[in-house]
């Protein structure tokens, strides 16, 4: 473990901003560059020193955490900086196929890489009990070595030496809960103008969806087992006939279902090949392509 | 509060049988009948006693519960029983004008009507640490003399004197869930393959979803209010940009995402309409038709 307290930071949005606060907070001598200077002032005042380069930033710490608009970014920001026995944390949004190019491509310069995703919005970083964590990837050494740093903004997990790994799991996660939201989205549609409080609905969406989340347990001990069939106890042929009620009180109701309908004409399709008594983990199967 | 426990049950599915367990178990006297009559054979053995038709079951006992196919199955069974007096619960699946027309209905014939949903699956009835519950609508005067009956399966909840509330809950909740299980999906599609285990995944999706629910609190509150921009961390301006990563990694996953690019087409749409401060929440108003 390095007891080496100093650290660079690229990327001052309202992530890095409030990344460079839990730094400083926490005794780090901590360099800052941003490509618009004057994001960098507060940060001045509160003790951070302000380089004006990027390359020039970089030369002042071992480690390099990056967080920027885009993994472009990442490349013209670092493209006359001296990455030679630097260890590079990458924690700009990306996607796999970026993390692992960007992570050939600071190993060609001699660096030690890591990619990151962060699972939380600014507001939860430094604030343990927000529940913020950042997914590593990559460098496994660079990672053990650099972790009471790393660990300062918000919990760090290591997710494994594929540099794609990290963004993965951040895609992975935020995509379900894109389900989810449009999922919430048509609830309240349904019930907007029935005169019950978005708020009341509120409480019974959260309690609910807690409870279901659950679901993603069984699904995954179907799809390790390969029995869809496993522990099921509401199966396609009972979930498709509830989706008729689903459609048709949406239509009722004046909403478009059209949230709910791609999900729903899977099941259908998986049902009219004969896997009624199945669960819907086939779905999964269906998604992937080729 | 009636301390009459005398009732009747009309319906032996899985659920319907579910039901009569718990009834059975603390001390009512039962009536069941069921289409299949062979199905009422183990309760007989339990202490029900086993209705020859329909309008005898219902002559039983003060209060029915019909818990059948469908909307259509209970207007069959109950074509020719003598409704004057009696207090019918029909917890059938249906939509929201099904239950106010079947209550109309049965009003018309002499009954008092209450319409129910249930939020569970037949082995999580009578194990009130599963936390199943049951909305109501209806009656309210019905609900409050039989609540001590009503609550014996599950927790029992009022939600208004429209008989099609309980309904309209019930399909809010069910679509809302709908959504998730497609997020769920999704995600599990794009770690497919990459030796991440299942159950790892999942674990990661139960913690997130969960933390993530909390969203509904905030877009009812912007519902509530009109203003869209209140409490927003990440707008949608930014999340129209984190969507595009979330295409790209499906894509390089060779992952369809199909189930994401409905509600990603909604924001867009929005941030068309120069609204990218806001949260997401006027989807919920673009679903919404006419």
């Amino acid at each position: 473990m390095s007891t080496d307290k100093k650290i660079t930071l690229l990327g001052l949005g309202a992530m890095g901003t409030a990344l460079a606060r839990t730094w400083l907070a926490a005794g780090y001598e901590l360099t800052v560059w941003n490509r618009t200077a004057s994001r960098a002032e507060p940060l001045a005042a509160e003790g951070a020193a302000v380089a004006a380069s990027a390359a020039e930033a970089v030369a002042a710490s071992p480690v390099v955490v990056a967080c920027l608009l885009d993994d472009a970014s990442v490349g013209e920001a670092l493209a006359d900086a001296g990455l030679a026995g630097k260890d590079l944390v990458n924690i700009t949004t990306g996607t796999p196929a970026q993390a692992r190019a960007r992570s050939d491509w600071a190993t060609a310069r001699g660096a030690r890489y890591l990619d990151g995703g962060i699972m939380a919005v600014p507001p939860m970083i430094g604030v343990p009990e927000a529940g913020a964590y950042v997914f590593y990837s990559g460098s496994e050494a660079l990672f053990e070595e650099r972790r009471d740093a790393l660990a300062v903004p918000a919990a760090a997990r290591y997710v494994g030496g594929d540099a794609g790994s990290a963004a993965l799991h951040d895609v992975a996660l935020l995509s379900a809960m894109m389900g989810m939201f449009g999922g919430i989205s048509h609830a309240f549609a349904l019930m907007r103008g029935t005169g019950v409080p978005p708020k009341e609905t509120a409480a019974l969406l959260v309690e609910w969806l807690t409870a279901m989340a659950g679901y993603a347990n069984g699904m995954a001990a179907q799809l390790e087992s390969g029995d869809y069939t496993l522990g099921v106890t509401s199966n396609l042929a009972m979930m498709v006939e509830g989706n008729a009620t689903l459609l048709r009180t949406a239509e009722e109701q004046g909403v478009s279902a059209e949230l709910l309908t791609p999900y729903m004409g899977l099941m259908e399709r998986l049902l009219a090949d004969g896997r009624g008594a199945e669960s819907a983990a086939g779905v999964v199967d269906l998604l992937r392509k080729g």
